[in-house]
């Protein structure tokens, strides 16, 4: 919960108070691995679609071009969302934690987000002593990934 | 992405399918410190209040009370959301993602999330160059926690 002395400073600011972005970034916890986690939500709906994980270079990306850019902890790469599947997400806003350890993402998601061909990722639900499937596939993984 | 073999399994699961709740548990990849995080978003409004981490014990704990309990990595100890300030999270929906590795947690919280004593955490907002703070301080923290 308490982050550095530049979060902490910053968690005494009023309404409108800010600080320049860049030095944000530079005061950001990157993890040992140099990421921080990033929620993205459908901004309309208010759905949490996903959890995925970005770097400086794939922050400074998604901020630059308004389209999300994660880092693919399994690729060990960037992962512009929907270059291979189409299904990208435009970014319409971004906002840190009270730690600056997490990103919120608000975003405008073209079709599913998650790579089941579901619109997220979130789709296995607990219920008493079972963990159950409540979302449906709506587009066929195969034909997202040309496979 | 690409999980465990029990998570790619399930991925192919219909509307309805299910496995036992015990067995997901085993099959999260917990990271190397045994914490998954978690997103705890307000129920009926769908705003995103905080990510915060769980290992195990903090997840079974949270499911049989029916109150959220996060496992806080600064004070390496179980963190009983609210046991201090009052300002608790109940539980109504838990949520896996499609690699089992990210918690989605529907919450009636009360009051703040944040220590800060804002709403939530996500309080801090990319507006061009800065970063801007355009959510309002609810409760003084210092009365949230006594000091």
């Amino acid at each position: 919960m308490s982050g550095g002395r530049f979060w902490q400073q910053l968690e005494k600011g009023q309404v409108g108070d800010s600080v320049p972005l860049a030095q944000a970034l530079d005061e950001i916890p990157w993890n040992a691995d140099g990421l921080i986690p990033a929620i993205a939500q459908q901004h309309d709906t208010g759905e949490v679609l996903m959890l995925a994980w970005m770097n400086r270079e794939a922050l400074e990306e998604t901020l630059e071009k308004g389209r999300v850019c994660y880092w693919s902890r399994s690729r060990q790469q960037l992962w512009r969302k929907g270059e291979s599947s189409g299904q990208v997400q435009e970014l319409r806003e971004v906002r840190l934690d009270c730690d600056g350890d997490t990103l919120l993402l608000q975003v405008d998601q073209k079709g599913p987000a998650c790579h089941t061909g579901r619109r997220g990722c979130f789709y296995n639900r607990v219920r008493d002593d079972r963990l159950v499937v409540d979302k449906p596939v709506l587009i066929d993984p195969a034909s997202l990934y040309g496979k």
